[in-house]
Order: structure tokens, then sequence, then C-alpha cells
């Protein structure tokens, strides 16, 4: 059994756990950073583990276009190529072939896509996606689905789910009797497989989607197909019943989301993981996430009362701001970027100074900013942990 | 006196010494990072901290235009402003005003310039440069000269000349008469302010210029206006006879030089400090300098006997060799990016991973590839200082 849950909240559906993969045990609900093409972005290595990130997410889609998945596995695997040796998940590559490059046919076999970045024309069918990533060396593997943008029509979408489910089955099956190849066949040492909902903000098709996968039986199931368009609101509706479809002693991921309090909204409805591109995209862009008064020093939470504790989860958006360093008004502000921060380079640099940074395009401003943003994503997650 | 020499070759007029200022004592010959706006390029001061870097150059014409010299006097000097607490030599914005800028008109009180980012009009008299230079607290201020494009009429070269140490002049009487309005006025916690010899490649005149400079009296002279366009042996045939019309008893810097065997080529000429953009850039377009075998192992090195040692002085280029990581050939190259690093981010990635880092554009590519290179000029010229 990988997941274990160690506590259920009474308020709500959220709950702590611990899953266990071949390279550790994650305690949830934790998000991933992203290393979509095998690196978060202007970080090192050294940066991920002062981060204290329990593991990072990966881009099929991306690595097998560059360098390419046999190079990767040549030298034994995504951990030796980027130097990371706690878990990584990867996507299947599904949802960036739908949505960066030329699709010119979805069959029943797979799909046929054209390279974003040169044109060349690629064929991959789910048995590929699942041998990429062993390739890769993956410690959670996801299923290869179709992605649907919002909004979309019901026959449509009803179609794309069974192909979904057809395609899950046979990642299932591939992924199973392709396992002894690349492991010694304990299983310790196995990766784990992820089904993916999908089924859109259509309650009976997600819950046929759930039901369908589940009877395939994976090690974890994601939600997929949110955060493509619709609003917070419909994507909370689909929370608040797809979770009672999946298994208690199963991991729940929600796939690309999101901002703090999407994130603790879906905690509380049940979901185990997350991944999103808004702490290190937004930091690019200086904007910056920080605490406010009184959430900010970890010390002194340990300290405060569990009522204090829970507001995280009942009043996100009072516990921190956001802030565009590049703005004017930080011209002068002399004051730390974040005195509250772990890393002495947040503490000890100026607002006004990575003001100026993001200013004059000095590279250091995003590596910066990266670090202000990550770390308090993953001390979100640890306050949440805490919290439940 | 702020230049001591400890030792001087026999077989060359390489000496090693020490240059102390406010902000601590320099082991000479020395080599200056560039902090061109306030930052060393995708660095952190924890970064320079780790290379061992003595003393960074910063400079003015950048800074002038952004965030703007008030600004970083505001917050205290350009130290606080780049949490940077050991000594920083400012240029005096000459170069770039000449280099970068559109140039209105050049007077006998200064240069009328369009800024290169966004045209607006600019005025600079030597005295502006100068106050600047303290408004940015720096420990070593260069005085104001125009830099004349080699090859260059000897009629314009002699006007030209004889401007720069008009300019000279004013900016020394500048410097002297307003010390006491930045300092407290005790010699120790003084900058210091170092001449410019300037005369393109016609001897008579660089002699004249570093006369004239002399006869005014500087703490340090440099050697301006070469490395812009003529040959290597053109700028060692000023440097054969240039550093003798200097005082014994005061640093020389050339400007702007080099590779590695143009420091070498300069510091067996008598120079003492040198700065460049060489490693820098140089890293930003993936060209990484390494040490061939023998000389890379620092400990190794303080084994070998001397006369190995002075073979870096006398075999420059045998020493080392350039590579384009971007390469091709790099990508299966599944070994250390550099395996003597004290660095071990540049141990424990591959010279494939960083080539892949630079085939995708990721900015820690960037990172890395300047470590390396500044920590191979810094560790030039610790080889360098123990050969003399």
């Amino acid at each position: 059994m990988s997941y274990r849950r160690l506590k259920q909240s009474k308020s709500s559906k959220a709950r702590r756990g611990q899953l266990t993969t071949r390279r550790g045990v994650l305690e949830t609900p934790f998000f991933m950073p992203i290393a979509t093409k095998a690196a978060v972005k202007s970080l090192t290595y050294e940066d991920l583990q002062a981060l204290e990130a329990q593991i990072v997410l990966s881009n099929t889609y991306h690595l097998m276009l560059k360098p390419g998945n046999s190079l990767i596995k040549k030298v034994g695997g995504l951990h030796h190529f980027m130097n990371w040796d706690k878990p990584i998940l990867t996507d299947s590559g599904g949802f960036q072939v739908f949505s960066l490059s030329k699709i010119r046919k979805i069959t029943e076999e797979g799909v046929e896509f054209r390279s974003h970045i040169d044109g060349s024309k690629h064929f991959i069918k789910p048995e590929d996606s699942i041998q990429i990533q062993l390739d890769l060396g993956s410690d959670i593997v996801m299923a290869f689905d179709e992605c649907v943008e919002l909004p979309a029509k019901k026959e449509y979408l009803e179609k794309s789910v069974e192909l979904t489910t057809r395609w899950a089955k046979r990642c299932q099956e591939y992924f199973v009797s392709n396992l002894r190849k690349v492991t010694n066949n304990t299983k310790t040492r196995q990766p784990l497989l992820f089904g993916i909902v999908q089924g859109g903000l259509d309650k009976g098709l997600r819950k046929k989607s759930a039901q369908d996968l589940v009877s395939i039986g994976f090690d974890g199931y994601a939600i997929g197909g949110l955060s493509v368009g619709e609003s917070e609101k419909e994507m909370y509706k689909v929370l608040d019943y797809i979770t009672d479809e999946l298994p208690e002693d199963k991991p729940r991921y929600l796939m690309g989301v999101g901002r703090p309090e999407n994130i603790i909204n879906a905690v509380k409805r049940g979901v185990d993981m997350f991944d999103c591109v808004i702490p290190t995209r937004e930091a690019r862009h200086g904007r910056l996430y920080l605490w406010r008064d009184g959430l900010r020093n970890y010390k002194r939470l340990r300290k405060v009362t569990k009522t204090k504790q829970l507001n995280i989860l009942n009043n996100p958006k009072s516990c921190y701001k956001t802030i565009n360093i590049t703005s004017e008004k930080y011209s002068k502000k002399f004051e730390p970027i974040n005195a509250e921060s772990k890393f002495p380079v947040l503490r000890n640099y100026t607002k006004a100074y990575l003001r100026h940074l993001f200013s004059v395009n000095e590279p250091l401003a995003i590596r910066l900013a990266t670090l202000n943003n990550l770390e308090f994503y993953l001390g979100l997650m640890e306050k949440i942990r805490r919290a439940i």
C-alpha cells in the first residue's frame, strides 16, 4: 500500500498522510515544483535541497523532444541527468501534445503531432508515453490521456472520456508487463502508475471516468482537465463530488492547480497532491508571494493556538499577499525582500535592489524571485499539513 | 602609501604586492569580476564570496542612468545596495559614454550625450563623474577620460591626450576638495583616485600622458585605450615601455584586458590590476575555461617544482583550454563540468546536462558557466601570484 492516511479533518475532507515511493516517503498534501526541461528554472539541485522540496515534476513532452528520452535513459535516468535523488513525477506528455503542438490526428491508436520547436512530425501512443516515462526513470508515472479544452460539447466529451479510459487500460497493461524490464522486480523498487480522471464539468461523465479507472486499478488518481478555462466555482463543484468516487487508500492529485486558496479549497475536498507553474512563472514576471504578519514566522506559528492555525484553511486569502516587485513604488524600499526567509540572499537583499535587477533584466532577479515563491508554496503546504 | 611591493620577479617586470584600500588589502596582481549594473550577471554576493573575489568593478555610466546615483547614495552607497562589503572599483563612465551612447558634443567642459536606453540627453563633466563615483561609495575612483577608438589620426590623438590630462587635473582637484564631505577625513577611510594614461599606439604621446599624470599625482595609474581594436603585439609594445614611466610605488591597472595569455603578458610587463568581460560574457555564450591536466588541481600545484610553476608565466596557452559547451559533441559527455571545481554543482552536474540547459535556454546554464569561468580567472590570478 503506497498511501497511508495519518489524519482526517473533522470539519472537511482534508486529510494528512504519507505516500511511499521507491525514492522515499512523501508527506501529503504536497506541492511539486515544476522542472519542465529537467531544471526548475534558474535553480540548482542545491537550491531545491535548501527549499526542502520533497518531489519535483518533469515534463515528458519537453524531454522526449530535447534532449530525448534515449539520451536520458543512457545516463541512467532523469535523476542522474539532473542530479536529483528524491522522487520525480512525470506527466504523460498528453497535456503538452494538446496545448503546445499542432495536432494532426487523434486516432484510437494514439496522437500524431508536430513538435512546437521544429515542426517535426511525431506519433505518440499510450504505450510510448509509458515507455518514455520508464526510460526517464520516473517514480510516479502518469497515464496518457486526452485533454479537452473547456467549454466542450457533451458529445465530444463523452467520446473523449471513453477514449481516455481505453488508453488508461492500455497504459496500465503496458506498465505492468514492462516493469520487470526496468526494475529488479521487487515491489519497493517499482514506480507508481496514476490514472487521470477526465469528464470536463459533466458530473455523470466525471463519475463514470473515475469508476472506470478505479475498476482498472491504479496506484493513485489524478483529476485532470481542470484549471483549463472554467471558473473556480465550477472547479470546486467537480471536486465536491469527485474525490468521493476515488478510493480512500489511494492518493489524489489535482493537476495544474493553483493559487494558494485553490490548493487549500482542494485540500478541503480531499486532494493530496498539487503542481502548478504559478510560483515559478509569476516569479519570472516579478510577482512575489509573501506571508502577512503573524503567519510569516514559522517558529511563532508553532506557538499559536490551534484555532489560529486553522485560519489558513478557513481564510487563506487573508494569510498572504502578492506584490509586483517591478512596480515603481519599490524603487526606494530599502527593506528585505523577505525578512522571514530561510535564504540569506532574500533577507539581505532589499526590495529596491530586486526591483532594480528586474528593471535592468539581470538574470539574478528571476533566481531570487523563484526562491522566494517556492519557499512560500512549500511553506504553505507545511502549514496546511500542520493545520489538518 | 596604498601600494606595497612584496616581490619582484628576476626574469621579468612581474611583481607581487598588496594594495590597501579602505575596505581591505588586495593581493596583486588581481582580476576584478564585472558587476556592470550592480550585479555580476546571474550571481549573488554569496557566490562572489565563495569565489573569493577580492574586489568587483561596477559601471558608473550604467548606474547613473539606472537606478541613478542619487538612489544608491540614499541607501548608503553601492556596497549596501548590492550587499557587498569588499572593495569596489568604479569606472568613470567615460568608456561607455564613448562606446554605447550617441555623443552629441565634446567640449573643454565635458561631454553631451544621449542615453542608449531611452535617448534622453545628459551632460557629464569630469567633476560630475567624480561626484557620482563618490555618491556610489566607490573605493577606487577613476578619472574621467576621453577614449579614442583606434586607429586614430595623430593630430586628433594629441589634442585628446591633452584634454584627458586637463580633465584628470580637474578630477584630482575635485576629488581632493570633496573628500571631506563624504568621509570622516582620515586617510584610511578615503577612497583612492586613479589617473588614466591615454595616447593610443604613439610612444611619444603615451609617455607624455604618463608623465603629465604622474606630475599631477594619483593613487594609481590605469592604462586605458588599449584592447580597442589594435593587435596584441601593438598592445604589448605599449606595455613594454609604459610601466617604466609609472612610479614603482603605485599600482598599475590595464583596463579591459583580457584573455589569460594577455593578462600574463601584461603582468610580465609590470601590471597589477585587470578587469574584463571575457569570463562572464563568454560564459553566457557557452564558452568554458578549463585547466589542462597537471595545473588543474590546486593542491597538486603546491607540490610541483618551482620550474613547473613558472610554466604558467612562460607558456600560458598550454595551461588551459576553452570549450564550447553548446557543441553537439558534448550532448553525451556524462563527465563533470569541472571535476576540480570547488563548487559541488560544477562537480556533480555533467557537461551533457549543461549543454542541455543551454540548448533549451535555461537561465541556470548561464549561472553555472559564469561560476566556472570566474573560478578559472580568479584561480589564474592566484597561480600567477604564486608563480612570481
